[in-house]
């Protein structure tokens, strides 16, 4: 069938992913490597291209609407150039989406990766069959994506939905975007991880204490399940930084439902409780019954957002 | 001509205000008295109608296109249904826009005072001709409405664009909202002038502590143009306050431009470059090129939003 096959290009700063999907959104072939991340544009843009060719071979080039790419940003989309990628050297002005065309030999959608995400789990997940809904990214950083009106929320060269950099804390931590107190400087899981390792330093009765090497999350939400006071105590913190900062988007977009993605939403039903508690005393009483919900595609989400916007690309260009 | 006139009403809580519009957005007639806002739904409705009527005496009703609200929320626009106002009593659930429409026997649109602000900047004002924009209006208290991709940003219920109420501060001042730390909360006239009388009585330096009566945000901005360091540095701070705030909104919506609106707006030119200078140390490289301008149409802009929208039904109204 014409055009039934996109090809999903997840590129992250730790690894590249690609994905041969169909108009249903199933995966039926997956390639992934590590990402050359100091080793400059070229040998970033050949890794997409080799891992594209793999989940694409024996396949007509009619078969496949085209290519979509999730990218860190920031991207200006309307152009399809990454503006600066921090994790990846070499990104600063690139034309990301005529290169990868041009190497593919196939039309090209290039996407924010929260906004990418947020495609997905709009598509085939949480948010299936809604007009609005937020979803955010809770991992390294915290991005996100925007859903509204029943139309994906882009913005001035598409760069709307960075709700990661909400100023949040006035004179607040600084922040990897430069600024100051941003909700990611808060929230995310590398800030969550760095108030574990300095309590746990100042607690001797924690596990925490004894944990060698650099503690993470994971070290911290498994010490709360075994009842690890100190661990108990930063996971309600993370809960309430997280459920302030979510109380505040609902209302900034109102959304029916916001999606909660990312590293630390596989701890959701830990997080979810304090989640909700907080978001009721921060939140409008109009905006109160908006639930929130784990995302459903996990670290497939922006794969899936990407295929999406391919074969979108290709419907649009049929329209007359 | 049929339907080239439309009313554009302004339910605020101190003023009822309607004028009579034409489609080029210029102001024919007006009429306006102050709000009953203690008298309960029946009374204030009484009061629409009444200057409704006023402003549209004379005309045929073929000449109409209908009306359009202005109203303070939370609304749901969808339903066409006040669900609270916190200034006017009487409107909690109440079906404004069927009973408005029913009683002038005219098609009516409901919009928030915010959003309703925003159109009017973005159809006759400061954001002519952009698909990308945000207006605050800043004076009582922080409110605002967002143009994103050459669409009015409504969301659930219509309730998008509550720019007041991201969280700003940890467990900060409380707001009328009943969250704490709002931007509202510290960046609203009402919390410039709260400041100013806290800082008045603790420094006898200052002309501002022999302010007889309620010291009012005029004050501060007459007394720093004489001079006054204490009134400069409340200028300076509500400044970087301001720029915080839009410096997120940027992240958030990516508008091509920001337009501050609202009473504080009139002193614009004072407070310009402390707004700019902090929106450069808080965004993102990549947004720190979007301008911050003043609103144009002053107090007009939701009565001339309001008017819009009543003539964008009709042109709806006409589709295939």
């Amino acid at each position: 069938m014409s055009g039934h096959y996109a090809i999903g290009i997840d590129l992250g700063g730790t690894q590249v992913r690609t994905a041969l999907i169909d108009v249903d959104g199933k995966i039926l072939k997956r390639a992934s490597e590590p990402t050359r991340a100091k080793d400059g544009a070229d040998v970033v843009i050949d890794q997409i291209v080799r891992l594209a060719a793999c989940v694409s071979d024996g396949l007509q080039q009619a078969e496949l609407a085209g290519a979509g790419v999730s990218s860190p940003g920031p991207l200006d989309t309307t152009a399809g150039v990454a503006l600066g990628i921090p994790t990846i050297a070499g990104f600063a002005g690139y034309p990301m989406r005529e290169e990868i065309g041009r190497r593919l030999s196939l039309p090209v959608a290039l996407e924010n990766d929260g906004i990418a995400a947020a495609i997905g789990e709009w598509t085939f997940g949480a948010g299936r069959g809604r007009d609005n809904l937020v979803y955010v990214t809770v991992s390294t950083g915290i991005g996100g994506g925007v859903i509204a009106d029943g139309r994906v929320l882009r913005g001035r060269r598409g760069m709307a939905g960075h709700v990661g950099h909400m100023s949040f804390v006035q004179d607040g931590e600084l922040c990897v975007c430069g600024g100051r107190g941003c909700f990611e400087a808060y929230g995310s899981g590398t800030a969550f991880a760095q108030r574990a390792r300095a309590a746990a330093l100042d607690d001797p009765s924690s596990s925490l204490n004894a944990v060698r090497g650099e503690l993470s999350s994971e070290d911290v939400f498994g010490a709360a399940a075994k009842g690890d006071r100190l661990a108990q105590a930063l996971v309600r913190q993370e809960a309430e930084i997280l459920g302030r900062g979510f109380a505040a988007l609902l209302h900034l977009y109102s959304p029916e439902v916001l999606v909660m993605g990312g590293g630390l939403s596989s701890q959701f039903g830990t997080l979810e409780a304090g989640i909700v508690q907080t978001m009721r005393v921060h939140a409008m009483p109009a905006f109160r019954d908006t639930p929130v919900m784990p995302a459903e595609l996990g670290s497939n989400a922006g794969l899936a957002g990407a295929a999406v916007l391919a074969f979108e690309r290709v419907r649009q260009a049929g329209r007359p």
